[in-house]
């Protein structure tokens, strides 16, 4: 509960297994229970051909993209996303994910504990 | 104020002219401008020799590095960081960054808007 400084793949890497999440891997990289009480950062990567279901909450989704080549949509509209871009979900409005290229596409997800 | 998808090039990048803090410039990636009302993504680069001073307030950092190498402190304890490398400084822990490389340090800092 206190300062931490790790490199990102000495954090445990846990398969995400809601319904219409497929091939899709989390890591809990700063959360409540490093002390951080307001918001927690988490790295997802989608293997190729992967995708998150198309859903909704009312929170919002703060990403950055690190690795690969994806779709993101949300509501009507689907952007290509590639390392370097940023996206930000507000709450409540559908979204998902998809990997369409042939590498790892790997982010950033931030999340707000405080709704 | 709703669904965004930029590269983080296309944010407008100004210079940080805090006292102690040398050569280094910040992007406001996801902000309050953007409805995002719990915290705030931030990209920073410091130069080759570049360094922030050392201070410390009542909100934490959530930090994850993009590019470069430098060293981070947090009260005495310094750690290296580089690419990949996640770093979580709680509230109140005085702390400072320096670019120890030859390239550009490159991290997202993210912070709490509620305190």
């Amino acid at each position: 509960m206190g300062f931490k400084a790790v490199h990102y793949t000495e954090v445990k890497v846990e398969e995400v297994k809601e319904e219409g999440f497929e091939g899709i891997t989390v890591r809990w990289l700063i959360s409540k229970e490093d002390g951080a009480e307001n918001f927690a950062m988490r790295c997802f990567e989608v293997k190729p051909g992967g995708k998150t279901a198309l859903h909704s909450h009312n929170w919002e989704h703060e990403v950055f993209v690190l690795n690969g080549k994806g779709k993101v949509r949300c509501n009507s509209i689907v952007k290509e996303i590639k390392p370097g871009y940023v996206v930000f979900i507000p709450a409540n409005c559908p979204h998902c994910f998809e990997n369409s290229g042939e590498e790892v596409l790997r982010f950033l997800c931030l999340i707000p504990y405080k709704k």
